[in-house]
């Protein structure tokens, strides 16, 4: 997100990524495959610096065409896949245009699901340039254990009723509007995608579940006492497969604030139907009675939700009943305002 | 604990371990280095046909001694290491051993930090000799994510108000309760120790944290309509670094019923004293009210106590003390009589 977020995790708990980024498209034949593209070119602009596409790709992200080389050249320091083909492997058509990275002194950064290191030549070839081949899917080893000790510095977590929610996207907007006001403020990255975005994070999904409560913990070290750092949610505490994750994630990172992304839409967990989603004020009170545990302060200080396709009277209404029935400040980051969630959340 | 709850686990995602064991207890110089081996003996005696000690050993089981090859004639399937020395790891003067228990057709099993395929030309051997070395700190492959979806057959998970409690001894005593009085029930192993008991089992705290609800899932199958599965828990909700796994088990395990285990003697988080541990009222709110997620009829049965070094009438007063603030039976699994919660449980 900014320059700090990379300068404080240079250690071995962090994925550290090193920008700026040529963005490769492959063969994308619509917007919706290079989504990571997308992403990375609207909320991580200072670190992109071009974009790649081969012959047959339909897609552009306005970005100056660049060759690796050109782009080393220019100071880049990392190729990104931007794009997720179906099944999410490495296309074969893809290995030149990585060995030409690798061989022009570029990083490799891949968020899909097979490794960069089974690209046949790959690892040799990076280890002899001396650039690295980084699966940001893949945790680092040595993360710790959580200790529970406090830290300096302000936090915020996103959470939802369900996973799909607009967690990443709130705090990225929240970071945003902080870094605006002229607030410090840093996005801390949970999943791949984020981890793209801000530079540095640990993929919490992928973590072993004893040190899920540690990664957060690394993720978000002593910073200033009124600097924030606005951590992206996971899971759900409502969702049967994956609440475990969004507990250890909510107990390391200790938030002093939470804001609650919630779908008025949807009544039931998307993938698996037959869980209800709780009443928002249940909701609520079990975030923070759980959050309580590592940080007695925590405070709910808004409400996320997704409004699209609602015409301007249905959204009022839907917004002013979750600020009615939670009593703090209701908002889209999409749609609407962020000054009084900001305004709530430094008062 | 018995045949079925190896019968039942032969599918991809589960640990399942060949008995008969032998018992390789080292140069162990006192019992409690050699805890595994005695906790297999006292609570899977059928699985458990010898021990072979080094000579420097000055610890016994009571059981034959065998060398590999004379426990293979007899019909053992397995090695298994029953001894931890300073550190976890293999040492160097028991690869001799372990050569021979392959050479002898025997699987290997350890619970050691270090793997066994570390022991030079160990895996080698093995896949010449066609037998396995079994790590049962590791996981299996191909976990799936939890389904959510409800299956035949009565549960009953160990919580705890901190880790180390007893929630391993609650349920296999629980488990022997049930047999004793004719009931089917099978031991549920969800740490190493507990995975040699019992034969299989997934060692939980290894687990990416996005599986672990779906590794709950598949410790405890389908089972006849009267058949209770005890299932060994993990973690304390109430611990800041691994409420996460206990939340995951909890929501995949969807136990029908829960004993919460308790130390009276304790007040604070052992590892991490600045966390006090609630009263055991509020506990056992907790974990009904996360337990509901996938279990709406969870209840609290029993309450297992830490009570040794009380004399009989702080005991007395400790139990009752616990059953009058939670209206269940209290027991302590090591001193006292388990009938009046296993009464509670079939009621």
């Amino acid at each position: 997100m900014n320059s700090s977020t990379v300068s404080h995790s240079h250690n071995a708990t962090h994925v550290t990524l090193r920008g700026p980024y040529l963005l490769f498209l492959g063969e994308a034949d619509h917007d919706q495959r290079a989504k990571t593209a997308f992403g990375l070119r609207d909320w991580a602009p200072g670190r992109c610096m071009g974009q790649l596409r081969l012959p047959a790709c339909r897609v552009t992200l306005g970005l100056p065409e660049m060759s690796p080389a050109a782009a080393a050249q220019a100071g880049a320091g990392s190729l990104v896949i931007g794009v997720a083909p179906k099944g999410g492997q490495i296309a074969e058509n893809w290995f030149p245009v990585l060995r030409e990275a690798v061989a022009a002194g570029l990083d490799v950064i891949s968020g899909m699901h097979g490794s960069l290191a089974e690209v046949p030549g790959l690892a040799a070839a990076a280890q002899a340039r001396g650039v690295r081949l980084i699966d940001v899917r893949r945790p680092p080893a040595n993360l710790p254990t959580a200790s529970g000790r406090r830290r300096s510095g302000r936090r915020l977590l996103t959470v939802g009723t369900d996973c799909a929610l607009g967690k990443k996207y709130t705090a990225l907007a929240i970071t945003r509007a902080l870094q605006e006001r002229g607030v410090a403020a840093d996005f801390r990255a949970t999943g791949q995608t984020g981890i793209m975005i801000a530079g540095s994070g640990i993929p919490l999904d992928a973590v072993v579940s004893d040190f899920v409560a540690g990664a957060a913990e690394a993720i978000s070290p002593d910073a200033a006492p009124d600097h924030w750092d606005v951590i992206e949610g996971q899971g759900s505490l409502f969702h049967p497969a994956y609440a475990g994750v969004t507990l250890g994630l909510l107990h390391g990172a200790q938030p002093d604030a939470i804001v609650l992304c919630h779908d008025p839409a949807v009544e039931r967990i998307k993938s698996l139907p037959e869980f209800p989603i709780p009443p928002l004020e249940v909701a609520a009170r079990r975030y923070l009675e759980a959050g309580e545990l590592t940080n007695p302060a925590i405070r709910l200080v808004g409400v996320s939700l997704i409004t699209q396709g609602m015409d301007e009277a249905k959204r009022s209404r839907v917004l002013a009943d979750a600020e009615q029935r939670l009593g703090v400040p209701a908002f889209d980051p999409l749609k609407t305002s962020l000054q009084a969630v900001v305004e709530r959340l430094l008062s």
